[in-house]
């Protein structure tokens, strides 16, 4: 038996791990691993390497089996260039990733910024149609999107940087500069910053069961944060579905309730926001889904 | 000489006046007629036909040499049943406009949000490529969206609505039901309820010009949050260009270059931001370019 064709290698380069998986010509996951990701472009490039090897081993392909590798990273990408700049919670300032890695492993690469890998990856997971905003709650706040198939990359790689809009001009300052930004109310940094250290998901549900009101705060205000961009999205691209995704996902449905229940109370309180039914187009993102590595995987066009 | 056969006609309803025009089939401006817009569906009706009419005996030709009518419209449009709903200032809740009005004249209709329009013509009248972000600063604040030649018109007929987006929660109530809305600070009914009652972009550029310091205030403010609505469109949709139109939009040079200062200030305070080159995306329309009447013609697809 000849193996396909067509297969596909996604990867996604997370802040702590990369998430990296090949994809059949049916779009099925053949083979999958996970490695840690470590600071610093030769370790980066490492890291891709290595992955797409145990890929290779574990689906006993060569690399000439491959017909491509995606690649979803944070920070700002030039998706046309395979230009990755500011991954700075990765180490890289600025990174020609695409032709790098195409040099080391002799395969076509594409370039994507990972809450877009995550977007065009949800819409193929959940098989969803229309338009689809993707929103990313983990340590920070962005939004992907794809319209009718076609993912939203914009003109500079900035395209649903949403956590960075100022929502209160009294708020908290922002590493980024400016004051009152979504990121400073509902993300995991924020969580650190104004909850605890060593926040995360896992150690807030535990508090949340345990009944601390510190850690109810802590929730309410990510859920106020999370609907308010739900609002956003809603109010500017109008998309069919609002797929709620990242690390915080992991607080499950509490967290997709909350959501829910402040869309509702602010649009009792609105027949302007009524209309638009916006918690009815919000689906969390199924559970052990690798959009983004999926999603990598799809978006290079040969 | 027989006149094409490609003939359009775009039609832009507004609250206060009606433009129609008919462009020929190299896309030019053949014939072009205004009219006051009477609130109600039979006034509607009875205008966009009289408007043809015009146009019909304007351009010598007969109805049946035009091949499409497209309408600009406020409100919420079902652009596939050309259905608009809300559209208070012309006095319509809900109307099957496209129907009512094909059923009159016998010619193909399709129905856009004014402001949608407004974005396809401009990205025609100025030849932009790309994706593009139409900012409309009128009685209210709203944008619309083309991306690569396609106009963006969502699920739900509310693209681009983010003169309703929060940005203050201790801002002024607005009549949708929220509080601290963009509009309230950025828009014609914004300067309207807190500057002067009787308040347009003449008034203000004449009480500008002999130094009334509260005419100062109201334009800093409208200043400040068409920058607030630049900056929210480049995070959201990350456009190439952010064309700045509407009935304010006569406010000129003042107004696009307190605009670019106020993005370069921000610029100067945030590296994140001046990373995103917010001034440089912006293009006023130019003067006396009917764009919603001209997006509306192109907008039809037979
Ligand atoms: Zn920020
Ligand atoms: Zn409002």
């Amino acid at each position: 038996m000849t193996p396909e064709p067509c297969a596909r290698i996604g990867i996604d380069i997370g802040g702590t791990s990369t998430e990296a998986l090949m994809l059949n010509d049916r779009g099925s996951i053949e083979a999958e691993v996970q490695l840690d990701t470590e600071p610093g472009i030769e370790a980066v490039l490492d890291t891709v390497e290595r992955a797409v090897a145990i890929l290779s081993e574990r689906s006993g392909r060569s690399l000439s089996d491959f017909v491509s590798l995606g690649i979803g990273i944070p920070g700002q990408v030039d998706h046309e260039r395979g230009i990755v700049r500011h991954a700075y919670n990765i180490g890289v300032d600025e990174l020609a990733l695409a032709s790098a890695v195409q040099g080391r492993i002799g395969i076509p690469v594409s370039l994507d910024n990972d809450v877009t890998a995550a977007a065009i990856g949800a819409a193929q997971l959940m098989q969803l149609d229309g338009s689809v905003a993707y929103l990313n709650l983990g340590t920070g706040i962005a939004a992907g999107f794809v319209i009718d198939g076609q993912p939203m990359r914009g003109a500079h790689g900035v395209t649903g940087e949403i956590g960075h809009l100022a929502i209160d001009p009294r708020g908290r300052a922002c590493p980024c500069g400016q004051r009152g930004c979504l990121e400073t109310v509902a993300s995991g940094s924020a969580l650190r910053s104004f909850w605890r250290a060593d926040a995360n998901g896992r150690l807030l549900m535990s508090e949340l069961a345990a009944g601390d009101p510190g850690a109810e705060d802590a929730f309410e205000a990510l859920v106020t944060g999370a609907a308010t961009a739900v609002r956003l999205l809603v109010l500017t691209l109008d998309p069919h579905t609002v797929v709620i995704g990242g690390g915080l996902r992991m607080l499950g449905a509490p967290l997709l309730d909350g959501i829910r229940d402040t869309l509702d109370a602010w649009a009792a309180a609105s027949p302007f926001l009524a209309n638009l039914n916006m918690s009815a187009r919000i689906l969390p993102l199924p559970a052990n889904s690798p959009a983004a590595a999926v999603g990598a995987a799809l978006s290079y066009r040969g």
